[in-house]
């Protein structure tokens, strides 16, 4: 049925996802599995190899896949094939991966970052679609991104370009992992939603959050909907702060559109007002005028769909590549 | 003795250069006159204009220039060929500026911004020559920028990229001529320069800068240099600001180099250390340690380079330019 197809994976700390993915961007078959986080660098290697032959296996009639995409949540650099440096996964920290996969299955491999991944996937199949300069913006446990510049994924010049959620919003503010303070990360990420609540409902005892633990920034968002007012300032806050750190990007880029996914995008009615407020008010009129904001439209399979997208291309001649999309 | 050459200007709020300039960027001869601040449009243009045919003229043997490079301290649209708003000269705003010198001048036009056509002069022939990915900042009354990304000119959407100055580093921080607050703009200036010290020396009588009113930035350099304290702490906030802001672009850009210019660059000893411990603190480790900071090395005539470079390419087909430096 499908004579040509890649796989494409997406690796998260909590999760490993490999699909096998026609040249249109149909997802024929995917297989997940937990990833092995505590595992030495082999086990998750060997977990990474294993759910790609099952996902392989389990697509019957199909032939070999042509090659293999794999999106990381990690610093990665593409050119060389490397991890330079994987929070989550941090006995995968400068492990030349392409080689080691690549010899394990056989198969052509190519790695990303997955937000750059997921802005790639965007751009093929998704929000971003017909646009040539766009920023690619995903809330999660962090705040991740993806630059598509001139139509192509800008990766800078080892390959580390896109991590917008270290921009600085606050220069004394909350301490962040990567060791600085103020990033936007620990503002409008979906662990900043949960503690910006908390310390807003530790002095109003009227609010429906007020005591609770176990917080979620779903739930947060649905007392919003519901009315409860620190759940509406925690979105306002979050945005505020978004936008503050989308507006410097607003006036470096000039972008045609920003891309907004993950699971807190989904409290969009919630924070967009107060995001587009601060751009505005902060970036200069012309490049403020031309920014739309918009949702990501792939969910949760961006990152697989864009690491496929490269795993297509990297079969292409160098010469060809360059002239086609990437 | 030149038989190929471009005019290349740059238009400021205070003076208006044009030079003649060679194919392998010699400045062949330069004429300058004051910006005809309060005149109207049609008065600017006619300066501009005069200016050019002076230059001309000047340049006894030579024949006709091939083609007309110009850059403004605006934001503008090279593309259309239009300014879009130039804060200092306000009555070109809107203006089709590359159709109206064509067609006194007989000659192809071709516009920029000019921190952005500064950066491609020091791509051409300055401190940014042989790096692929590289930021460009020049400290003046503002802070402009221009954006070198896979060695050619980023310029966006419009053509508005690269505009750094207004990056925001304290968001309820002092209120910028942009309409926004606390952009870095307003901590890295020469203007900011001079404000900060003017603040610092009201509370420290011992400062020789103390009871100062027509202060300079360079004066505040020498006080520096000299050993007072509140010079240099002027120069340590300036630099740890310019720092958030870098270090910000450090981890969204990933460049090999950022280039830094203007008069205040002249302070560097005093303000690039706190700058680097920012961008060491706050970026990540791979893109931290891969930037280099360098100074300008084109001086003044960077923008009139990069406007003349832009002129020469707008001689070639537009596949041959396509595949040339930029």
């Amino acid at each position: 049925m499908h004579d040509e197809y890649v796989l494409g994976a997406d690796v998260g700390g909590t999760n490993l996802r490999i699909a096998a993915v026609a040249a249109d961007g149909t997802i024929l078959h995917e297989v997940s599995s937990p990833t092995p986080k505590t595992a030495p660098a082999q086990g998750v290697i060997d977990e990474i190899v294993s759910a790609a032959q099952k996902c392989v296996e389990e697509l019957a009639d199909s032939p070999r896949p042509k090659s293999f995409g794999l999106a990381l949540a990690a610093l990665v650099n593409p050119t060389v094939g490397r991890i330079l440096r994987a929070p989550n996964l941090p006995q995968l920290d400068d492990l030349q991966l392409v080689d080691i996969v690549s010899d394990a299955l056989g198969l052509d491999v190519v790695i990303e970052n997955d937000a750059t991944a997921a802005a790639i996937g965007e751009h093929w199949l998704g929000s971003s679609r017909a646009t040539r300069n766009s920023v690619f913006v995903t809330l999660g446990t962090g705040v991740g991104g993806g630059l598509i510049l001139e139509g192509r994924p800008y990766r800078g010049e080892d390959g580390t370009a896109g991590e917008i959620g270290h921009i600085c919003v606050e220069p004394d503010g909350v301490p962040c992992g990567c060791g600085s303070h103020g990033c936007v990360e620990q503002y409008a990420s979906a662990t900043a939603i949960v503690r910006i609540a908390k310390e807003l409902a530790g002095s109003d005892p009227t609010s429906s959050l007020a005591g609770k633990s176990e917080l979620t920034s779903l739930a947060i968002y649905e007392a919003g909907v519901a009315g409860d007012r620190v759940a509406q300032q925690t979105f306002a806050t979050m945005g505020r702060y978004l936008g503050i750190a989308l507006a410097g990007l607003v006036d470096v880029l000039n972008p045609g559109l920003i891309v907004i996914g993950g699971g807190p995008a989904g409290a969009w009615d919630l924070f967009i007002e107060h995001v587009r407020t601060e751009i505005n008010e902060r970036a200069f009129q012309h490049p403020s005028k031309s920014v739309r904001l918009v949702r990501a439209s792939l969910g949760g399979s961006a990152g697989i769909l864009g690491a496929a997208r490269l795993a297509f291309d990297s079969l292409q001649p160098r010469a060809q590549a360059e002239s086609s999309l990437y």
